[in-house]
């Protein structure tokens, strides 16, 4: 069997943490190449007051992708990430992309569409996200407010929950990881198979906000369920104590952009901190108090 | 003090490991954060037949550092690396980033003219290489043929390479690093603090080439220098070893391209597999028989 090796078409900024930045470092510490195409080549992320650099165009996209289609590359890609993406044309590349690549191929599509309420994206891109990207998608990594406007549901409790998981594997994805819900009780949720192997995970926050954590747990999701191919308890427990790690150093470091280089032990191999429960449990738990 | 944060400077393709690509992991990995500036976009490095993708103008490297200036970031760098770099005018803007950046920053400078006798770049970059950037780099890291083209001295001896590597100390860096001699006998060699300090490490080669192998070295160093301050006998054997072993994967499995995230741990903790000899032993070694 070829070995694996992911695509991923993420932002590249010099200084800071999100997309490739991100994603890239937690792929390949799990001994996975991963090969990245930079869709802006930015100074620092959009957070920072001043932002220089440049975006690729779709053509530079296409020429990209043309580059490693002449020379017999794209075949060798098992897998496919993609994250924030602010350009509709960019969006139907990455769609025709998709089809050219076979279903062989699985893709891992987080649908970066906000964040606490506030949309990142134009309403043609949060239309083309759930129109296009997300029903060709095996794997998306929606938050608690994506996986609302994906649904055009609210998400107050538990029961609300597995509606709105249900309906988002209607819309294509066999795997379904809700990254992080904000209620007074912290979960990630974690459904696989079309719903058959459902895992909740409670798990802590920090009282500040952190840049990028939702690219590490996609970049590291799929990097688990290569790792760990269907033992979706492990695939979770990592996923969630490897991400949880990364915020935990920032915070105690006090750093302003995430730790990834100072958590590569724990990207490979997290401390038990958060275990899944059951899905009974789940249902029990007063989420709110 | 503020923890080190290296500015790398070089190309990046999507597929394939020269570059920063070769560059970013063996650093991260050993828990230093890094900012690449990416002076190339292309679909591989340019050993395939087909290439495809931007080359960055000295203007869109003059917005990144502007952007990385104005929110404060361009202070923030301990360390600067250069690899590869084809066009004049980019020499110059780095050269000007090195004055403003400041004595106190680190500057290693992979002085990356060519291989195996065939020069990669200009007869203007050769000399804006020599003139401009070696002299003001802290340390540098040429392979036999580009330590002869610095020097316009030959190295078939021993004898000839302590001469050479004083003229090296001599242009300007207290630090010079001869990643490879392909003598009989192979060996790297190691000359810190203006040559107080010498260390021969013989190693082994295998029948086949490699690509970016030079740009793992020079980040490797880097990163043992931050890791291991004034412990030359460490940075030495652990940068030799640590590129051995990426070199050694690559060729047990067969890849095309280094196989560096399957090196990750030898990357952070290398084997002892090669030991610096006395300068004494190496002036005896017959090193062509």
């Amino acid at each position: 069997m070829a070995p694996p090796l992911v695509l991923t078409i993420q932002s590249h900024m010099t200084h800071g943490r999100s997309g490739n930045r991100s994603a890239v470092l937690p792929i390949e510490v799990n001994g996975i190449d991963c090969d990245p195409i930079n869709t802006v080549n930015f100074s620092t992320h959009t957070a920072y007051p001043h932002i220089r650099g440049t975006k690729m165009t779709p053509q530079e996209l296409e020429d990209i992708l043309e580059g490693l289609r002449m020379n017999n590359i794209l075949k060798m890609y098992t897998h496919l990430l993609t994250g924030y993406i602010g350009d509709p044309h960019i969006i139907k590349v990455i769609a025709n992309l998709r089809k050219e690549l076979g279903n062989g191929v699985h893709y891992l599509c987080d649908p970066v569409l906000g964040d606490s309420g506030e949309l990142y994206v134009d309403p043609e891109c949060k239309q083309l996200f759930k129109e296009v990207l997300v029903p060709i998608a095996d794997t998306i990594t929606p938050n608690q407010y994506e996986a609302e406007w994906l649904t055009d549901m609210k998400l107050n409790t538990p029961q609300d929950l597995l509606e709105i998981v249900k309906k988002l594997h209607e819309l294509g994805p066999k795997n379904v990881a809700i990254s992080s819900i904000e209620w007074k009780h912290r979960f990630v949720f974690f459904s696989f198979e079309n719903g058959k192997i459902q895992l909740p995970v409670e798990t802590k926050s920090y009282d500040r906000s952190f840049d990028g954590p939702g690219d590490v747990f996609a970049a590291l999701l799929l990097s688990n369920m290569i790792k760990y191919p269907e033992d979706y308890e492990k695939v979770a427990k990592n996923t969630v104590n490897g991400t949880f790690c990364v915020i935990k150093n920032t915070f105690e470091l006090g750093f302003r952009e995430l730790a990834i280089p100072q958590s590569v032990e724990e990207l490979i191999h997290p401390p038990e901190l958060f275990q899944p429960i059951t899905i009974e449990q789940f249902l029990k738990t007063n989420v709110n108090e």
